[in-house]
């Protein structure tokens, strides 16, 4: 295979991920909506609290009747009653007075702050207080959590546990999101044998297919693994042409053998639209990824090997996946940054993603080739090292990216 | 509520987890393996590769034969034909020979490397080697990735997308795992309203339970949601006895008004078998959080308030989940560390668990009351602050928990 011109990995989204338009939005109930991306602002539809709440267990009062107040010269105020919980009191607060309030409670009209329980002490009617309360202390205004027409989630943005809360909150039970894509993998190779069936001499166990499903599952409306494809032109472009229509993605697993990278980009030019807008990226590894169209549809010919299909899937397929369904932050991110336990060397001129073992708060590279997976197995995450960088040095903080 | 002795984090860990046993095994396939914890060690039943094959496309041969070779002066080989793909070599390489060989392809008996394409050239028979190979050049041995009878998968340990590949690489289609927990959340509150159901003035909607339920759903073999229960003792009673025989764990979420959490505990405690193990734990938010059993039968009480509920089901409703299916790393951890774009204080006293906005690679906190939802919602994750640490400075860097 000839790479006559790496794209850099940033090029790829920007200039091949843009060819393809976010797909079409449905309405879903905010059960099905984890994980989801948001089509359109949400916004508020009222108010949160809807009326004002304590935010503890004590009294409702007017904070100004407690200034200067201590355990040597208490406020003395009059208790006027009890507001019981999920009830609108219904007494106004005057100044002199105080009413007992529950965590949740609604704060009475007049009463502007609660005073904790612990800083007072009730001897029938009278109530003493011990420590002044500023206005507002302890309460929740109308609209403090949230407002009416204020922006709860963004387009673009996903829904999590805590997007889940608040809309069921707002009373919210249904939103406009993304379709998410049907995905098909597409394992070519004359030397991979199905793993159920009995393994041949000379070929090997086809297993990419599965890790690229579990590692996009979550965000794919459905995921489906085609039967391998033998690695012949007819073959794959059959294979190509009765899948098209059926799947927002194409995803060709490559079979590690000869040509196969040439074969599935000479098939997918050979289609009406059909194009290869780059074959071969400057990352290490995952160097051999194909990215095409045929017209309207997304293509990614996935490298063969184990450890570059990985990491071609997480770098690639996953934010395309992501970015389909109208995520703004699609791109791979890491999560912190950890220390180096030993030097990392690394060739400039090329992204490199290096697998590591974390022990504790430290990252140890794990060498070997592309194609042993078993390095994959003891990994638990990459390290990016730029491609203008010369690798790093014990105790350096580097990017780790959890897999 | 009082709370005499709070727990800390690692007592609730060491002591109350303990208590219980992880759930017993099942086997499964391999394509519902993901996110499962393996019961036993997971033995290789092969070597991989089963044979030695090229890691590239070249020419197989001797590398003593190469030795010394440059472009002024090649080595000179004989060209004896070529390994077709997924099929044993059946000549063996003699010295000054070599043959054609394909990524992937079977390394014949005798050749003990392989040059790489562009470091030769061919003139009919006579192949040209511009650069000596190494013995074990571009070449896996037998074994050389996984060797038969090594541990892959070791017990305790989570089925990810590279387990699962390398299981099927080598035709492991079930394994056997610890059973999922089934989850019942039980939502507590007379405050409290169905979110499909018209809101009454003082009332609020029940929120917390669709947030929790998202957040352990990934780990758990069912979770349900039980409808309301006022805040009274004999309701809390029987949906507790109703209950209890059908789920492996019992999740009481409580509303935020008074006196729930006595309620929960005084219910407990009335069941043969039932017993507070602690009532409340030294981090902030999260303190009220309830940890009972009732016989073997776990049951946690989480907070009312929305950020508490969040935090207490983060840090012990979904490690309690994973310990319960044999997860040797159940507890939380950060994954990596972030700078603060501002000082943080804190008391020192207890752990504090503070939201935090990510931009780029700083951090920024959220304060807010724990009340209030939407400040989780602006959250990109948590920041962990010690016991004894009386806060961060701007610049220091935190673990960073995303969430």
């Amino acid at each position: 295979m000839e790479f006559l011109r790496l794209a850099k990995r940033e090029e790829v989204y920007l200039n091949y991920f843009t060819l393809f338009k976010p797909l079409g939005t449905e309405k879903v109930s905010i059960f099905e909506a984890f994980r989801r991306f948001v089509a359109r602002d949400i916004l508020s539809p009222e108010d949160v609290p809807p009326f004002p709440r304590s935010t503890v267990d004590g009294y409702a009062l007017i904070a100004k009747d407690t200034f200067g107040a201590s355990i040597s010269s208490p406020s003395i105020l009059r208790l006027v009653g009890e507001v019981k919980m999920a009830e609108e009191p219904h007494k106004k607060l005057e100044s002199g007075e105080a009413m007992r309030i529950w965590t949740g409670g609604w704060l009475p009209e007049g009463a502007d702050a609660v005073l904790m329980l612990e800083n007072s002490s009730l001897n029938g009617e009278l109530l003493e207080v011990y420590k002044p309360v500023a206005p507002g202390e302890n309460i929740l205004k109308i609209g403090d959590d949230v407002k009416k027409g204020e922006v709860i989630v963004k387009k673009g943005f996903p829904i999590r546990s805590q997007e889940m809360a608040i809309l069921q909150t707002l009373g919210i039970l249904e939103v406009e999101v993304h379709r998410r894509p049907r995905v098909i993998i597409i394992p070519t190779g004359n030397e991979l044998a199905e793993p159920w069936q009995e393994l041949r001499p000379g070929k090997i166990r086809e297993s990419n297919s599965i890790s690229i499903l579990s590692l996009i599952k979550d965000y794919s409306e459905k995921v489906e693994r085609h039967p391998i494809v033998p690695d012949d032109w007819q073959s794959i472009k059959s294979v190509i042409k009765r899948n098209l229509a059926a799947y927002d993605l194409l995803l060709l697993s490559g079979g590690s053998s000869k040509g196969v990278g040439d074969l599935v980009t000479s098939v997918i030019e050979d289609f009406e639209g059909g194009e290869i807008i780059y074959h071969g990226v400057s990352i290490s590894p995952g160097k051999p990824t194909i990215f095409a169209r045929i017209k309207e549809k997304p293509i990614i010919g996935l490298p063969g090997h184990p450890v570059s299909s990985f990491v071609a899937t997480y770098l690639f397929a996953l934010p395309l996946i992501k970015y389909l369904q109208g995520d703004l932050n699609f791109k791979p991110d890491h999560l912190g940054f950890l220390e180096l336990g030993t030097d990392i060397p690394s060739k400039p001129g090329r992204e490199e993603w290096i697998r590591v073992k974390r022990e504790g708060n430290k990252l140890t590279p794990i060498y070997s080739e592309s194609g042993v997976i078993s390095s994959l197995v003891k990994a638990d995450g990459l390290v990016r090292i730029p491609e203008n960088v010369e690798g790093y040095h014990q105790g350096e903080l580097v990017e780790f990216y959890p897999v």
